[in-house]
């Protein structure tokens, strides 16, 4: 339909990655661990990581450039690592106007080439940006706060998965009716009704992505892809303080976009300085009609609220709970819950905030437990796990913002009530100007409500609470109202009953929380896998969609019907 | 997951549905003429004309039953046929707070019954809706004033077959995702880790369905079916005009779910006076999560603007335009035009409503036309179609409100501009209460304002205007203006340049309608067909979804994961 649909390297991208298309759509119906990009950073090659950190030191204390991107001129930035590090980098700004009209320009073109054509080109944007995973970990690591190891994980590959799961259920989506359709209608003894109709997908427009701090490619690629895919110029918003890593992944579709024959703009990049609006502004605007957001409930919120003219897609903050009532391996048990506290220092959207124990205590391989008991025993897996500092950091990461270094100190204040477990700062032998802090845990008791005030907030970062509740069926229904009322990303349970199990798994659904069940090995209740978990439900207050579903694709594009006598 | 899963009868209903699910399924995705509800009325065997009729007749001038429905022992009705006869029948009515709680306590069993016990029971329904299809016909047509020719295709299989549409499309969603899954991860030299994850569908919570005068179940059992299949309850709201074949279809869908072991509250009514509120009440409960609509743009609008707790799926008001540039067979097009201006007095959502015409006139097979010509040729083409008054009365049905009467007398008076074709009343042989018109035919100019006024709003019923325009490529972007503008159900246009075609293509996905091209035959534009051609598109103001597609569906449930060691 359009030139681009010629271009030379189409053709070759479709046939390069066809294979990893189908079977992304294959995995993600079978729910089977699968990923084309692989985790361990030594599958990149001997000069894979040290190739990354110049890369990525080559960026720094510049201008960062996008060729031929809408510009005024200005350079916005000012990122600041939290490992102590000033990227001083500027990124070119243009105002609201040169953007859409950019976007806008580009969009006929992308909105024509069909859905093979589009995944393929998503694919071969994926797949630069997956060779580039060291690059991609520094700009991760230097943005979030995530420790060198988790941020390439989770800011590469992971991350890459999420954006592929995305593409693939865009591409199911888009040719679930056929392109050309023929209709024979038998009408008796006279000729039948014979038509030809042909289906053609109608993107809804323009998309913005705003990112989030933390997880800017995690959290950015579903909807970046998604939209993409389904043939929406995407405007990448990014957080004030992560812009690098989405701003090297516009670089690299725009790179793609115009090998491939299209104009480079259907992917732009918003940056602004922190402290900035222009979210606000552009999620009004008449020509963008799918938003992504993952961000802090009250600004997912007001974008529900006021951008009636998009699809809005959120995710949003809640609260998430572990209900401990027994276990057949208590060690196994507080380990993993050590882990799960401890990683990225509870700056994911998925770490457990509150520890949900009977106050009679519970049952372990090890004998009864008491609460405190737990609680201590608990602590003391956080301190043994994070002992060593060159350990610590490597699980800790990095404290991100003030807000989350505040509530740190005041935990540390006993401002939340009585500490089970003190924070500590922990020096970065690398990094001396890093802000780490071990986790806080504090005792907190479910029938008074002062407490009942402190857990039932989201909590933002290193701190978890201990909340004696008075018997496991008390554990079930405060887990089942705190998902209702505030809204949770995860939940997870400990339990050798099978009773208290149907009980756990009956809250879940009613309240709308995916749930890990006695996890004591290396699976952790905040990680999920692309192709076979879902991150978020979209049926509780945390999130109105989920990555991935049918939902998170299916209207973010229409069908528009030809039809004709043959 | 409940006793209602393993009532005798279900393990039946699958059986016997599951061959015609399956059939449904991949009929949606071939988009083939298949149907399994016959739409010749003497396939429903030798008595069932009569037996229908005396069914229907039997109903009239007493109260409706629904055994075990909430009730407050009023009565409400007052339905009216528009052939003249008072139904006199009057239906339970209750508050919507009993209505909903009823409607609760039903929802635990149907929500955990899971797709393919609720799309067995969905099937059921719609069979013994099926068996009664003549019983329908007649409340059909004495609620809408379809011809009855009419009200047995489209307000019986026809409608079905959209409500299979709904059920197959929901089925489809819910089981893209296997209900468990095993999940391997290699870990190098160590042991995999070993998960299994079980995936349910969670549905929303209650459903709202709010029907319309014209087509209670074409366009109502769309949004009642896939809400249904999809696990919630359904509060049935039918227009105070049009209540007998929605409470008809409440009625056979609480006998198969009571016969099956459920609630039959699953399906409650919600019957009022005319010139009540309660649909406005209703859609703002908490309790509701969707809401189905048909109706005016105005409250369409106000249930997109305030039902902010629920999905709202709404079809409103459009204008429907067809572009006349040229015909390789003249007489095709205006026979074909005649009958879809006619057809039920114009009264579909989907009736071309402006014929855009150049003012320099067309190419056709018996020479060039002029404007007037065309127009003259078109309104004898009506004349004649309809000039047999029992003819005539089969094809128009009868004024199916006091709106639509005022507009034919409107455009009789000459309110709307030159009159080409005045509209006739029409004596009914069988019922002379009946109100009947044949269509009027305005003559308005694309390049004066005050005409522009006039065809630019809906004019819903028997008025269409031949508006002239400066040349085809004018008429090809009022097309789209008006789309974009104002929406619409259906385009059409007449052309044997491939130029025109490809320009009528590019507006029409650009402005987001479907696209009927040089009907001459026995398909017209009002007509889609389930399983093959899409209802609407979602893609402009005319409605924000469409029969059926994924996104129809999708957002109906939301999919919960537990997730265990292995």
């Amino acid at each position: 339909m359009s030139a681009a649909v010629t271009h030379p390297l189409v053709a070759e991208l479709v046939e390069r990655h066809r294979a990893t298309l189908e079977a992304a759509v294959d995995a993600a119906a079978k729910r089977d661990y699968w990923s084309p990009y692989p985790e361990f950073p030594k599958a990149y090659g001997e000069s894979a990581a040290a190739d990354g950190k110049a890369a990525f030191e080559s960026l720094l204390n510049r201008p960062f450039e996008l060729p031929g991107h809408p510009a005024d001129g200005d350079l916005v930035g000012g990122e600041a690592s939290p490992y102590g590090v000033e990227l001083g980098i500027g990124y070119p700004h243009a105002g609201p106007d040169a953007l859409i009209a950019a976007l806008s320009a580009a969009r006929p073109a992308w909105a024509a080439a069909g859905p093979l054509t589009r995944a393929a080109v998503a694919l071969e944007i994926l797949a630069r940006i997956n060779a580039r995973s060291h690059e991609f970990a520094h700009a991760v690591m230097h943005t979030t706060g995530q420790a060198h190891a988790m941020a390439f994980q989770a800011g590469g590959p992971h991350a890459q998965d999420r954006g592929l799961e995305a593409v693939a259920y865009a591409y199911a989506e888009q040719t679930r009716l056929p392109e050309s359709a023929g209709w024979t209608k038998p009408q008796g003894k006279r000729d039948p009704l014979v038509m030809t109709k042909e289906f053609t997908v109608v993107p809804r427009g323009l998309a913005l992505l705003i990112g989030c701090n933390t997880f800017p490619t995690w959290n950015g690629f579903p909807g970046l892809f998604a939209s993409l895919a389904t043939g929406n110029p995407v405007l990448v918003k990014p957080h004030p303080r992560a812009v690098l890593p989405l701003a090297l992944t516009v670089r690299i579709a725009r790179e793609v976009l115009a090998e491939a024959g299209f104009d480079p703009n259907v992917v732009c990049l918003a940056a602004e300085h922190e402290g900035g609006t222009v979210a606000r502004t552009l999620a009004v605007r008449p020509e963008i009609k799918l938003i992504d957001y993952t961000g802090s409930t009250a600004f997912g919120d007001w974008l529900e609220e006021n951008a009636r003219q998009a699809e809005v897609y959120t995710e949003k903050a809640g609260v998430n709970s572990v209900v401990v009532d027994s276990t057949g391996d208590y060690k196994g048990m507080l380990n993993n819950l050590a882990f799960s506290l401890s990683l990225y220092s509870g700056q994911m959207c998925t770490t457990p905030q509150n520890l949900l124990i009977p106050r009679t205590g519970i049952d372990t391989d090890q004998g009864a437990k008491s609460y405190d008991e737990v609680v201590r025993d608990l602590a003391a897996a956080v301190e043994g796990l994070l002992s060593d500092d060159a350990r610590a950091t490597a699980v800790l990461g990095a404290v991100v913002n003030p807000g989350v270094l505040q509530r740190s100190a005041a935990a540390a204040g006993g401002e939340y009530g009585e500490l089970a477990l003190a924070p500590r700062a922990v020096e970065h032998a690398e990094f001396p100007g890093a802000t780490v802090r071990t986790p806080a845990l504090v005792k907190l008791d479910a029938d008074k409500p002062d407490d009942r005030a402190v857990f039932r907030s989201e909590c933002f970062g290193p701190v978890s609470f201990a909340v004696a509740v008075e018997n496991t069926a008390a554990a079930v229904e405060l887990l089942r109202d705190t998902v209702r009322t505030q809204g949770a990303m995860s939940a997870a349970a400990y339990t050798t009953s099978p009773e208290v199990e149907a009980a756990l798994v009956e809250a879940a659904l009613d309240s709308g929380v995916s749930l890990s069940l006695n996890l004591t090995g290396g699976v952790y209740a905040n990680q999920t896998a692309a192709f076979s978990d879902l991150h978020g439900t979209g049926a509780n207050p945390a999130a109105n969609s989920a990555y991935c579903d049918g939902a998170f694709v299916a209207n973010r594009f229409r069908t528009v019907e030809i039809r004709r006598h043959s």
